[in-house]
Order: C-alpha cells, then sequence, then structure tokens
C-alpha cells in the first residue's frame, strides 16, 4: 500500500489538459486569406467551440468526483491500474462530443457519451467497494469509525447521480433527442445547483465530509494545469509556423536570414502578448487563492468558468495574429472575440472574489482582503485590470475599427506596465496612509 | 510573502509540458500515402527530431536550476513576475532550436539561443541577489545562518555555470560554429559530469545543500506532466481525424454512421494500445519511485532519458497507425522504429533502478527492493516486462515482416494482461513460498 497523492496529482493534471487541448482544433480551423469568416466557417468554428466548452465542463464533473482519492488516502497496485481505466475512458469522451456536435440528431453520440460514463460510474464504484474492504486504505476518520457503511452508502449517491442521469439520457434519446440534451447540460450543472443538505454551511460540492470541503490544493493544481498548458500551447504556433525554410530565405530575402524574420516582427510581438496575459492572469489567481481559506460552490463553479475562458486563449492568439491578411470587418470582429475572450477570463476571476466576499468573506477569506482589510483594494485592482482593459479595448475597436489589431496588441504588452505601475501606486498609497 | 510551493509546482508543470510539446510537429509531419520515407523526409523527420531531444534535455536542465526555489521558500509579488519573465524565456528556447536546425551553419540561431540563456541567467541572479537581501524569504536554515553569503556565492556560482558557457559558445560562433555546437552539448551533461566535490556522498547535481538532495516530489512532478501530456495528445488525433463528415458518410456509406465508424475499427485499436503503454510506464515509474528514497546523479540521467523516450510516444502512435496505407518495407521500418521507442523507455527505467541498486541500494531505495527484499523479484519483472516485449516484438518484426503492424498492436494490448498475469503469479509464488 502506498500514499495516494501522487495518484491523485497525475490525475489533476491529465484532467486539466483533456480539459484544455480541445481548443487547438478550434484555434487550427483553416481560415484562408483570400475568404471571409462565411457562414461555413461559422459553423464549422461554432461546433468546435461547443465540443471544447463541452469538455471542458464535463472534466470538470469529472475531477469533482475524483474527490473519492481523498477518501481513499492509500493505495495498492489495483487501485492504481482501476484508475489508470478510468482516465483512459474520459479521454474518450471529447470524441464522443466530436460525434454529438457533427451529428446532433443522430443517437450514437449520445449513446457512446452515455456509455462511456456509465462505464466510469462502474469503475468509480468498483474502486470505492475494493478500498471500503480493506479499511486500512480509508483516510484515518472514516477507518476508526465504526459504521463505515453510512459513509459507504452516501458516496455511492453521490458518483452514482451522474451516470442514473446519463442512463435517463441515453433512453430518451431513442423517443426525442431533444430532451437527452437538456438532461445532459443538467449533468454539468448537477454539481453546483443540487441541494445542499449534505453540507448546511453552503462548502463546496461533492463534499463527504462536512469538516473537509474541497481541498484548495487540487484547485489550485487543476487550475495551474490549464494556465499551464494555454501557455505552452502558444510556442508550438511560433516554433512551427514562423521558421522559414532555407529555400525561401534565399529566394525572397537574398539568403538573409536577419530579414526574413524580421518580417514575422508583429508575430513575435503578438507571442510575447500572449504570454504576458496568460502569465498575469495566473498571476492574479495566484494572489487571489492564497487569500482563499475555504472555496464555496459558487466561487467553485465561477472559477470554472474562467478557466473555460482561459483555456480559449490560445484562439485569441491565432485569430488576432493570422487575420491581419483578412478583411477588415473580419479583423474587427476576430479582435473583438479575443477581447470577450480577456474579458470572460478576468471578469470571473473577479467574480469569484465577489462571491467570496459575501457574508463579509469570514468564513472563505483572509482578513486581509474582506471588507476594509489593507489589502483589499489592491486584490480589487490586480483583478478589475483585465476586466477594465479588455473592455476599453472592445470599445475601442468600435470607434477605431481600423487600428483593432494594433489596439489589441498594445493592450495585450501595456498591461504588464500597468500591474507594475499599480505596485508603485500602492506603496505610495500606503506610505502616504502611514504619513496621515 | 507566500509560501513558493505553488510556484514551484506551476513552473515544473509548465517545464514538463514545455519539454515534450515539441514532438507534435515532428508526430504532424505529413506523410503522403504513396512516397515512401524518402531521403528528403528522412531528413526533415531528423531535424524535428533533433529539436525535440534538445529542447528535451535543456528543458531538463532548466528545471533542475529552478531547484533555487526551494532555497527561496517565501516569494513576494516581485519574486513571482520575475519568475513569469524567467519562463516566457524558457518558452522561446524551442523556437530558436528550430532556427538552429534549419540553418545550422548560421550564427543568428545559435546567438539567440545563448542570448536566450544567458538573460535567463541574469534574471534567476537577480531573483537570488533579490532574495538574500530579504532573508526572511529564504529557508529555515539559510535564514538562521551567521555567514549567508557563503550560500549566495555558491548558488550564484552553479547558476552562473550554463550561462558562461553560452557566452563562450556565442563567441566561438564567429569563428567556428562546430565548437559552438560542442559546447552547447556540454551544458547539456553539465549537470552530470560536473565533478562532485560539492556533495560527497554523490547525491544529486545542483544540491545546495549536502543535506537536502533533490527533492523526489519535483522529479515525480516533471515525470508526472511528461507522462500526462504524452497520454492527452494522443486523443487529438482521434478527435481530429477520426470523426467522420456528414457529406462522406452520405456519399461512401449510405449514410450509416455505424458503418462509417466500423471503418476507423484498428485506429481506436491502436488508440487504446498507445494509452494502454503509456499508463502502464507510469504504473512502472510510479511503482519504482514509491521504493526510491533518495535520486543519484546517475539516477537523475537515467531517468531523463527515459523520459525522453516517453515523450517520443505520440510519434510511435502516429507512425504506426498512419502507415498501413503505406509501402511495405516502410511499414515495418516505422513499427521497428515504435518499438524502439518502448524499448528505450522501458529500459532506462529498468537502468534507473540497476543505478540505484549499486552498493546495495542502502543509500537509495527502501529494504523491500533491494536484493533479497521482498519485492525485489517483482519490481524487476514489472520493469523488465516493457523492454522484453519491445524487443521481442523488434524481432519478430524482422521473421515475419508482412505482419509487423498487426503484432505490435497486439503487443500493446497483450501486455496490459501480462501485467495481471504478473500480479497473479507472484501472489501465487509467495503463497507457495510461505508453504514450503
Ligand atoms: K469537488
Ligand atoms: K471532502
Ligand atoms: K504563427
Ligand atoms: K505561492
Ligand atoms: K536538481
Ligand atoms: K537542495
Ligand atoms: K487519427
Amino acid at each position: 500500500t502506498q500514499s495516494s497523492h501522487r495518484l491523485l496529482a497525475y490525475s489533476d493534471a491529465l484532467l486539466s489538459i483533456i480539459a484544455t487541448v480541445m481548443i487547438l482544433p478550434v484555434a487550427h480551423t483553416k481560415m484562408e486569406a483570400d475568404e471571409e469568416l462565411d457562414d461555413n466557417l461559422q459553423l464549422l468554428l461554432g461546433t468546435k467551440v461547443a465540443v471544447y466548452l463541452m469538455t471542458f465542463l464535463i472534466v470538470t464533473v469529472a475531477w469533482a468526483a475524483h474527490i473519492l482519492f481523498q477518501v481513499i488516502v492509500r493505495i495498492d497496485d489495483t487501485l492504481a491500474l482501476l484508475n489508470l481505466a478510468c482516465m483512459m475512458l474520459i479521454t474518450l469522451l471529447p470524441y464522443t462530443f466530436s460525434l454529438m456536435a457533427n451529428f446532433p440528431a443522430h443517437v450514437l453520440g449520445i449513446l457512446l457519451f452515455c456509455g462511456c460514463v456509465m462505464v466510469i460510474g462502474l469503475i468509480q464504484s468498483v474502486i470505492v467497494l475494493y478500498a471500503f474492504g480493506r479499511p486500512f486504505l480509508l483516510q484515518h476518520q472514516i477507518q476508526s469509525c465504526e459504521d463505515r457503511s453510512v459513509y459507504r452508502h452516501h458516496i455511492l449517491k453521490v458518483l452514482l447521480r451522474v451516470p442514473v442521469m446519463c442512463l435517463l439520457a441515453a433512453v430518451c434519446s431513442f423517443f426525442c433527442y431533444q430532451l437527452s440534451y437538456v438532461l445532459l447540460a443538467l449533468v454539468i450543472f448537477l454539481p453546483y445547483i443540487s441541494p445542499a443538505e449534505e453540507d448546511p454551511e453552503q462548502v463546496m460540492f461533492y463534499t463527504f465530509l462536512p469538516s473537509e470541503p474541497l481541498s484548495k490544493e487540487r484547485v489550485e493544481a487543476f487550475s495551474d494545469g490549464v494556465y499551464a498548458i494555454v501557455a505552452t500551447l502558444l510556442i508550438l504556433d511560433i516554433s512551427e509556423d514562423n521558421v522559414p525554410d532555407p529555400a525561401s530565405v534565399q529566394q525572397h530575402f537574398n539568403g538573409s536570414l536577419v530579414a526574413a524574420l524580421r518580417s514575422y516582427g508583429s508575430e513575435y510581438l503578438a507571442y510575447l502578448g500572449s504570454f504576458a496575459t496568460v502569465g498575469l492572469l495566473w498571476f492574479a489567481h495566484h494572489s487571489l487563492f492564497l487569500q482563499v481559506s475555504r472555496a464555496t460552490r459558487a466561487m467553485g463553479l465561477l472559477n470554472t468558468l474562467s478557466l473555460a475562458f482561459v483555456g480559449g486563449l490560445p484562439l485569441a492568439f491565432r485569430l488576432t495574429h493570422e487575420l491581419p491578411l483578412a478583411a477588415l470587418r473580419d479583423e474587427r470582429r476576430a479582435v473583438q472575440a479575443s477581447c470577450v475572450l480577456v474579458f470572460g477570463a478576468g471578469v470571473f476571476q473577479l467574480a469569484t472574489w465577489v462571491a467570496a466576499l459575501q457574508g463579509g468573506g469570514r468564513r472563505t477569506l483572509r482578513p486581509a482582503v474582506r471588507y476594509g482589510g489593507p489589502e483589499h483594494v489592491f486584490m480589487l485592482a490586480k483583478l478589475a485590470l483585465y476586466p477594465a482593459v479588455a473592455l476599453a479595448a472592445f470599445l475601442l475597436t468600435c470607434v477605431l475599427s481600423r487600428f483593432s489589431v494594433t489596439i489589441f496588441h498594445l493592450m495585450e504588452i501595456a498591461t504588464p506596465l500597468a500591474f507594475l505601475l499599480l505596485r508603485l501606486m500602492v506603496r505610495f498609497a500606503s506610505a502616504l496612509l502611514k504619513h496621515l
């Protein structure tokens, strides 16, 4: 037997990558220089964005269910292999979504998805039954408890809620596939809307023990995974597309590599700007969660929504540096779409903090950032910076549509400087306050 | 001030993804069905593989250098932002490698790479100086020490070794670029071959305190990142290429989606086989590191080499499921290349354990897997399984070249069953031994 810590960390890494990686097919949709964002392309993009979003949200549900390894704190080889089987099935979910998005009226996509989820639920139930049959695998509190079957029953009930909904959806699909989709949408928001009878303090979904809410560490690990994969997906684009080949350097630039690279100048700028945006959004997230002592259900949902927008940022990068070639009208729309992505990522971070401030933040926040705390205003400024800047850029592009790409890149590069300015201002203000 | 734990975890995630993601350009090299693996294609593939390998190894060096955040255990906003700048520069390294690989005789690639590394070294030095100017950020042992400047001097010396080598390489590139490449190759292996005077016990490269070797947790986190990204890159292929579009289903399969999906049967099998291979290699790694109490320098190098082969596995997947279309001769060679990748990943894991067994493993291993320990033979079997199977598959394809793809897929799917068989045999054998 072994501590389950590394198993959980590995699963979290897998899940955050699965959640995010489906943005790549969206970002790599071929956009010809001479065609506008026409209806066909919009339909294709819409389908792929839907697949990405559905994958992101359902993987978040799977991640939340994985909390069972916080109850099972020691594992043996059997549990490790069962967990790998579970992960393999989760990697198939994006594929079933692709089928559903391409053949929405066909039952096969729905059936495959529901089948996957039911098998996942089955394996998780086997894991729970196996572990409760060997109590030394369980966490101390439950291990020393007289009546473990109450816990087992409760955990199974929480775990099987989702597969049962999927069974219903699968059956429905034969009569009315629209109803199936409604049921599947319910699955995604189930953890957030289910009655809170189990945890009267409204502390986090999927809590097995009222004393132990969703571990903040796991929220951080999952978020880190999303930010990390987004930041590094960007290098793929630049390393693949912006390396000139020797023949074209000889032909177009008289053999001057420097001149060839100079022609990519704006793309390097776009890359640095995008990386800075992702990095600073991580920084704001990091600053916020340092001050969070507990996560409520609403905060979990808002954080997930913020992460879904962060996962979309590679699309923003792609849109803003591919489209200078395309028509003016589309250029503005592409930049506006990118502003919406940045705005969404930032504003849901801010909303997470606002949700934490409910009731004065006594249960959820450290004193420093509660109302009247010394860092309250600084935190507000950090979290409001990106939404404000993105909104301003959006409005500017409406007026100055000719310069929309320039505006966006200026925004991406100026914001880190604004962060530094903010720090200096705060330091100055607090020095001033001390003097008064 | 804040604990640096999450910063380190995020950096580790970023680094493991950067190390691995450059395999995607290799795997996605266009291979036409009607052309053989001709010379041009081989040159292109060779270049991309070189970029991948160089990126992997240099990122490992950067990861090792990042241990400075084990000395700086608390951070403030300034350090967090400096670290993000450092990460941004590290993401540029793959790009400079692409330039070097495409224009090997041009100094520009070498200069850009060396420039990046020197700026990274500069930022890291600033981080160290900043932190030593605020001792409350440092770890307890150093904080309470009288003469901190000895530590500062030692850390700076270790950190600046790599940038200084790069400065030399940059200067050399103007006279003799071949010599520069030799120097850069030295940089990669410097941590493993530098004199061990600092740590007389031969315990891990880049140790700042003899009492505190490279944290096993960080080796595990980095390895987990590599395994996780490899496992999930596979889903991209299947979700993008194996979803039929409605028009072609109508045209080729009389509108039967089931028939269309059935035509992909062998690719699903290939996907499941590849995921199982990655999963079980992770499982073997996990089993091994549970029994490792300390990592030596040689073990670190062997583990890195194993991970470099693991990072190549998406290529094996691509090769074995794209090439049934191609000519017979190439099919066999593709399968053999895949066998080499699996063999390499497995055999270097085994070698890590063998290196740990040096001197009876008294410092490096837990008693259970040392010579004569109860799990010694089981560990040997677990680690030897993949190398043995891959070798057998390789030899079989030499004899039965017509069935090489079938052999490879059978191998991938049969090995998990062999793992289960192994467990049963061990259980049976230990029961038998008890009776005797
Ligand atoms: K949860
Ligand atoms: K809990
Ligand atoms: K590009
Ligand atoms: K931290
Ligand atoms: K190290
Ligand atoms: K150390
Ligand atoms: K495929």
